[in-house]
């Protein structure tokens, strides 16, 4: 099998990264075509050796493509998605655009890759918080059903692009330096006020929605529902930006429909798709963001029975954003399409 | 009046601020005498204009001592506290050591000043992250009840004492200079395993438990049931360290007893004591902890109702956990006790 792929906002961090996943998981593409504003046209990255050269996203450009990644703004996938398709392309889609919308599928390969078969062009990449949480929820919801999550975030940087880590960056170096420390990226590009994150924690993901949620939180419950197909799995976000790089983490209290023990528990991720258990307090094992910067699965460790709830656990997941949060994801879904979501 | 007052662990991090906080406050002291072990003796400290010197913390040294607040070690306050007691001093102890002794009143003196009334000398200091949940959970208390608190920490690393705030500054100073990164305090001096906490979050706060739990987790279960005297007050924590240096914040889920909407409990934050409520997401306005080196009191913010519960709130607290959480609250403590726990 021979696949053409295109990847639309190649030159971002999860570009980038779809680059290096491609290659790792030896994806069969006998082309790769690297899309992106006409910014970035003629522009050379390099891949298994070779050096390929960035052409403008245009409606033309999806000639004759088979997959196309899509890592760029809901905008350009609103733009160009229809357009790829068109011209018989399978758009995965990186953005938020088209997540929510009924027909398209939302999948997390772990969890729901059969979904795929309903798709009419477009398959949604869920968002980075999501897919993290949603493939440490699947064994506990497989085994005993849940009620209801509360969740709150650890995110990296890097989940507000490479602009992001590199202002973190900065603002440690002129921390260190002596001089004044700037912001003009996080809590989000689009925000009207910038907040300082070294040393900090800014409990802001993404814009604001009218009811005091911002979108991140509203993505972990909705997204959710849909990735599991069950409207009445109700899960609670708060979603805290921390001056971490890569990886996100998150305390998740899982409400179940039945007692699940923590040690069953631990032997039901232990045998679970795309999870490593590390858990072990008396070695002070534990996952932490600083010890995956390559790795696809979602880790997850202080697995316990919650002491304030009868049918209830707590547990500490984390993820790197960029692969299993996205990159990762993507090209999943793509191992699926080809195996006809086996 | 006029209050004879010892410093028990005057060098610590939470001893100096002491002595900060009781300049600020015009606590009513007639004398400061400094009190650390031998190795410190004859160090000065600045208070008030004058030079204090250093005595070392022996039984004989509570003579006439009126308030004993001690800022050391758990073993320091078993062994010394009842020495000051026998020479007619009222400890207030910022150790673990006496809090869940039945007959030792655990105070917050925003929710439970009155049980000074049952002291027998020594009154100890909650946990400070127990002490800043507690002060944001007692507004919802009084008005609906409460019956689950879900919260996940992200603390500051002075919570570990002044070497850990230390150890973060010169992990990043390496980073930036290209150096290697050490860890010989965190996640806590006595573990057998120390991590980075630059660019990192650590889930582990105090040693673990044989229930899986933390010790700080399981503080903030049971110091806040004896806060309140409330033992079917339920509270999961999860506890992380964060690389920020000074302040504590918490997410905190709130299931009542009855119904609380989100523009009440605004209006009940801003009416009581020792809460200010920074809480307008349309101006991205919520607590972040580098917003407050020396406030003593608890900011709330992120007020919203839970849309996975329908008798739930979310909050987002933030407080300098060495000066509400520590300093502040001992010296309120004493306060309480001059003026008869009004």
């Amino acid at each position: 099998m021979s696949i053409r792929v295109a990847i639309v906002g190649a030159t971002g961090v999860v570009g980038q990264t779809l680059l290096k996943v491609l290659d790792e998981r030896r994806f069969p593409q006998s082309e790769v075509r690297l899309l992106a504003s006409a910014a970035s046209v003629g522009r050379t990255m390099e891949f298994q050796g070779r050096q390929l050269t960035i052409a403008e996203a245009t409606p033309e450009a999806f000639a004759g493509i088979d997959i196309a990644f899509f890592a760029a703004s809901g905008e350009v996938a609103k733009e160009l998605a229809p357009e790829a398709v068109a011209r018989g392309a399978i758009v995965i889609d990186n953005s938020s655009a088209y997540r929510m919308v009924e027909e398209v599928p939302l999948v997390v390969p772990e969890i729901n890759a059969l979904d795929i078969r309903f798709h009419q062009g477009i398959i949604a990449n869920p968002n980075c918080s999501t897919i993290i949480m949603a493939v440490a929820l699947k064994p506990i919801y497989d085994a005993v059903g849940i009620k209801r999550v509360v969740v709150s975030t650890y995110q990296a940087a890097s989940g507000a692009g490479i602009a992001a880590v590199e202002e973190l960056k900065a603002q440690v170096a002129a921390y260190v330096e002596g001089r004044p420390l700037t912001a003009e990226v996080l809590p989000t590009a689009v925000a009207k006020r910038h907040y300082q994150l070294a040393f900090n924690v800014i409990p802001q993901v993404d814009v604001f929605r009218p009811d005091g949620y911002t979108q991140e939180e509203w993505k972990m419950m909705y997204e959710t529902q849909k990735i599991f197909n069950d409207r009445e799995l109700m899960v609670s976000a708060t979603t805290v930006r921390v001056p971490v790089m890569w990886c996100h983490s998150e305390s998740i209290n899982v409400e179940t429909k039945r007692k699940l023990t923590a040690d069953h528990a631990r032997e039901l991720f232990a045998q679970a798709k795309g999870i490593v258990v590390l858990d072990d307090p008396a070695e002070q094992l534990y996952p932490m963001p600083i010890d995956f910067p390559d790795r696809d699965e979602v880790f997850v460790g202080r697995i316990r029975e919650d002491i304030s709830c009868d049918r209830a656990l707590n547990l500490w997941a984390v993820g790197n954003q960029l692969r299993k949060g996205a990159a990762s994801n993507a090209v999943q879904i793509a191992e699926a399409i080809i195996k006809d979501y086996a």
